[in-house]
Parts: structure tokens; sequence; C-alpha cells
């Protein structure tokens, strides 16, 4: 097979590309949760994007009835390094957006990855920065927390633009009837938070949000724990990064309200095509969990149908 | 006993203003607090601002030999009702001023605390906007986060004075011999995080921190639940607010990092007084944790010897 060819198989095969030079610990700790991911999911194909020297890595470790699950796109050491790098992640997306991957996944920089992604596969219409949207559990079961780290010094347009998105989200992949969305801030008095959150409420309240989706109001810190008063939370990509940080490795640390754990990844939404982000500081399972999301979300085609639900909300199509 | 005096008897009587209007529940939780601290505490003198209705509800539990050690400041209720519930804490700083009680507690509005605050007792030299410093458990021990809600847009000369406050803070009430100051921001590359991240490095590194005290640099959320690389972590109000209710809660539904479990109050920093503020949300046990930490704050006469490091440090005094 041609490198960067995969083979259409049976259904329910995903075809996932893989930055294997993205996260703090790259690509060691790629290769394994690589490996991790195949050994889970026997429909699983991936597109090893990175030097030949490690994904030669991951072809040893298997045995040889399974390499035709793996197909590589060497990325040749370049300088700068920082360019290098990151054409890793552009090789990537543009595997996707040439129909030779289903899903990029990348725990490399969340900057170059949007832009790739943005530039590469495009935005949907009214999307100016694509948001990424984590999961973490709560005491109720599980909540969308976006903005987490795209857009850090959003305007008020944008925000509402990621409460549509983040209601569609809740709709297609968790099956929630009438997503409850929030906005995170700091007191539910009038008048409290800075000067964004102190404009958004009249926006947000405005909005007819896609999958019955409907605007709650104001949400503290606290709510994202218990999950009690919303299902999808906006906010900054600087407040969310920090917040999803805290609570995830607070979780790690000390237990998860809820034993259903939600891998420890983001989607890239507003874009065509499935992206997922992995932390910097991922392991190898929190790769293979990032990894075997991107197939759950390919096969469920689950972008089609938020873009879908979005731009017939909003009569763009 | 005229209102307002409280009788100034054994060393290490402690005499804490309660703000009785303070907070989601007041006065029933505020009250439930003020007998909890007086039962576990024989030194402690409460003077109660607020209803006299309330204040009877602390007298009328308690055994008539110990009612001497509570006073009452009535407020009759006014008009309009926030500035008739906001004049419970103005008066309980007066208090402090006039010397007839040595600290304040409140768990009322956060930004009518720290105006009363900064006008009744008066700012430290530099400090502009006082700010709120909140005690999170970690692996390690504990970290000082701040600001955790009284500064939401501040400015880089404001985050610099905290994280002088911060440091005098972790060397005078935790003992710290050499507190690693770090910046909160979404990613430790060069370049990440909004405007005021990407600024405030290159200030906080030229920094003569007091206590000993040095700037390790930019820490991120996990690091806030490890506290592996800071003992004080400095950030604006927003974003501290947000990450100190998602952290609590998380640790309240799931366990603490760390079985010594610090109040959860925050005191305000650099004002010519003690002034601890719980949460709206706060319990009668917050609450009487809250009038404790005021006590042991005033008992190890620790704002002087904050503002003495402070201000010979900086060649104020």
């Amino acid at each position: 097979m041609a490198p960067g060819q995969l083979a259409v198989g049976e259904p329910g095969t995903a075809r996932i590309a893989v930055d294997l030079l993205g996260g703090d610990q790259a690509p060691a700790v790629v290769v394994d949760g690589a490996l991790r991911a195949c050994q889970a999911d026997p429909a699983l194909h991936l597109l090893l994007v990175g030097p030949l020297e490690a994904a030669g890595e991951v072809l040893a470790a298997l045995p040889p009835s399974e390499h035709a699950r793996i197909s590589t796109l060497p990325i040749a050491p370049g300088d700068p390094v920082d360019s290098w790098v990151e054409s890793g992640v552009r090789s990537a997306v543009l595997a996707v957006a040439q129909g030779t991957a289903d899903a990029v996944l990348s725990a490399g920089n969340t900057g170059a990855t949007v832009t790739s992604a943005a530039l590469g596969l495009g935005r949907r219409p009214g999307v100016r920065r694509p948001p990424l949207a984590a999961v973490l559990p709560t005491r109720a079961g599980r909540l969308v927390l976006l903005d987490v780290g795209s857009s850090v010094d959003p305007d008020e347009e944008t925000v509402a633009t990621h409460a549509r998105l983040g209601s569609a989200y809740a709709k297609v992949v968790h099956g929630v009837t009438e997503p409850r969305v929030g906005l995170l801030t700091i007191g539910t008095e009038r008048g409290k938070g800075d000067r964004l959150r102190r404009a958004l409420p009249q926006l947000l309240a405005g909005l007819d949000l896609p999958g019955g989706g409907r605007y709650v109001g104001l949400v503290e810190g606290n709510d994202v724990v218990t999950g009690a008063i919303a299902d999808v939370v906006v906010t900054d990509g600087f407040t969310g990064n920090v917040l999803l940080k805290g609570l995830e490795t607070a979780y790690a640390e000390v237990g998860s309200p809820n034993p259903a754990i939600p891998p420890r990844a983001a989607l890239l939404l507003g874009v065509d095509g499935t992206v997922v982000v992995c932390h910097g500081a991922a392991s190898g399972a929190d790769l293979a969990a990032g990894i075997a999301f991107a197939a759950q979300l390919h096969r469920q085609a689950a972008v089609a149908a938020m873009a879908e639900m979005i731009e017939t909300r909003r009569g763009v199509s």
C-alpha cells in the first residue's frame, strides 16, 4: 500500500491520522497510545504522521497480520524545529481534507492545530475562531465545557457562536434532549464578572440554540463539578483551560465524581472535519482514549450532524 | 456591657465582628456558624452585626455564663435592601477600625466587603485593589491562590502587587521558608495565554519578593492541584474565583488531595486589618472555620507582620 493510503474495509472502519510529533513526550508517548488504541479496536486504521523511525516502532510491536492497518506519512526533520513539529499536524489535517483519513488526533500545540484545521478543512459559516470542547464527568453525568484553549480573548459574538456549537454537541454526541447552556462567571448577582461576562447574558438569552438547547443563565465553578444546572458551559479559552486542567487533575488525584470518565481529549468544533486534541502532557492511555474518541465521532458522523443541526436552525443551508 | 463593646480578657482572646446579613442564607447560616465557632473556642468573643433577632438566636442557644462573650451591633432594616445588607459589613469593618473588634468575617457580597475594608481600614502603600487570597489543599500541602474575586480585570502592576502580598502571606501564615510564586496560565510555551499573561512574566521575574520569595514562572491548572511547582499562584480574580469554586467543590464531592483541609475562606490582603471572606453559599461549618481562621490570624498578628515584611523590603517604612 502506498504511504498515506489506508484501506477502507469493513463497515465501521475508522482511519485516524495521528500526529506523532505532538506532545511533551512525543513521539514515545504517541507510539504507546497508538499501540493501545490498535489493540483495543480491531476496526481501527492509523495513519502515522511523523518520523519513520517512530512509525516503525508501532509496526514492530504489532504482529505482521496487523500491519495492513498502519500507514505512514513521513515528516522529515527540518529547520527551524517549530515548523518541523507543526508540519506534522498540518499534514495530518491535509490527509483528512484529501480523504485519506477520517479524523485527526494531536497532542501538539493547540494554536497550530486550530490554525491548521481552520485553513486545511475550512470553518463552518459564522465560525470565526473554532473552539475546543472538552467533556468533564459530573455528579449528574457529564458536561461540555468550551472553549478550553482556542480563543483566549474572545468577543461576545465568538462566545455566542460557541454556545450554539456546544448545544449541538451535547445533543448529537451526548444525546441530551434539550441541552441547558450556561455562562461561566463568578457570582450570579447582576453586574458580577468582567466586561465580557456583564455584556454576554443578554446576547445569549436571545439566541435560538440548536438541538432544542436553552440558555439557563449564569453558572459558577462549582456548577461545572455538579452538573446540576447546565449540560454545556461556555467561557473564554483561558478560564476554560485553567478549570479543565485543574478539575481533570483533581479527579485523577482523588477520584472522579462519576465512574463513567470521558476521554481527556477535546473536539475542535466549527470546522469541516473531525479533529481531536489531547493535552501536551497526555499519557499513552489518554492518547489511546483520544484516538478511540475520534473513531467514535467519525463512526456516528457527529461533525456533519452538528453542522446540519446548526445551519438548518440558522437558515444558512 | 454596652453594645459594640467586647471585653478583652485573657491573652489569646480574639474579638471577631461577624456580618449576620452576609451570605445566601443569612442570617440563619451565620447564626449556626457563630454558635459552632463559640463552642469550639472558649477564648473567642463575637460582635454580631445585624438584626437583633438573629443575634438573639445566638444568645438563646448559649448558656447564660457564656453571654459575656457576645456583643451586638444592631443594624435596622433600611431601604433599599442592598444598602441595608451592605451596611452590615460596613459596620463590622468600622468596629475593627475603632478597635472594638479584632477582625471581620463576612459571607456577603465580595465587592461591598473589599470596598468597605479599603475605605474603612485603609490600604497599604502601593496597593491599588486589595486581593482576596484563598488557600487550597494540594498533594504537597497547601497553596495560596490569589486573587479569587476582588480584581476581575487587573492590570500588570496590580498582579505584581498581588505576587508580593501572596509571598508574604505564605511566609507569615504558612511558614514557607522561600515561597515559590507562579503565574497561572494555559501553557508554559512562550507566547501562550492572553495579553495580560504575555506581558506579566518579565515584570514578575524582576520583582524583589518579600519573605525570601522567588518567582518560579508559569504554572497551569494542574499545578494548583499538585502544589509541586509553586506555593503561591497569582491570577486575575475571575479565573481565580472559577478555579477555586471548581476545586473546592471537587474536593468536597470526591475527597481532598490532603487530609489537612484549609478553611474555605479567603483573607483580604493589603488592608490595615484582618478581613476574612466566606463564599455566599458557605455552610455553618464553613463560617465557623472562617471565624476560627480570623481569630488565628489575629492571634499571630499576621496582617501587621505581612505589612512590615513587604514594606521593609520595598523601603517604604
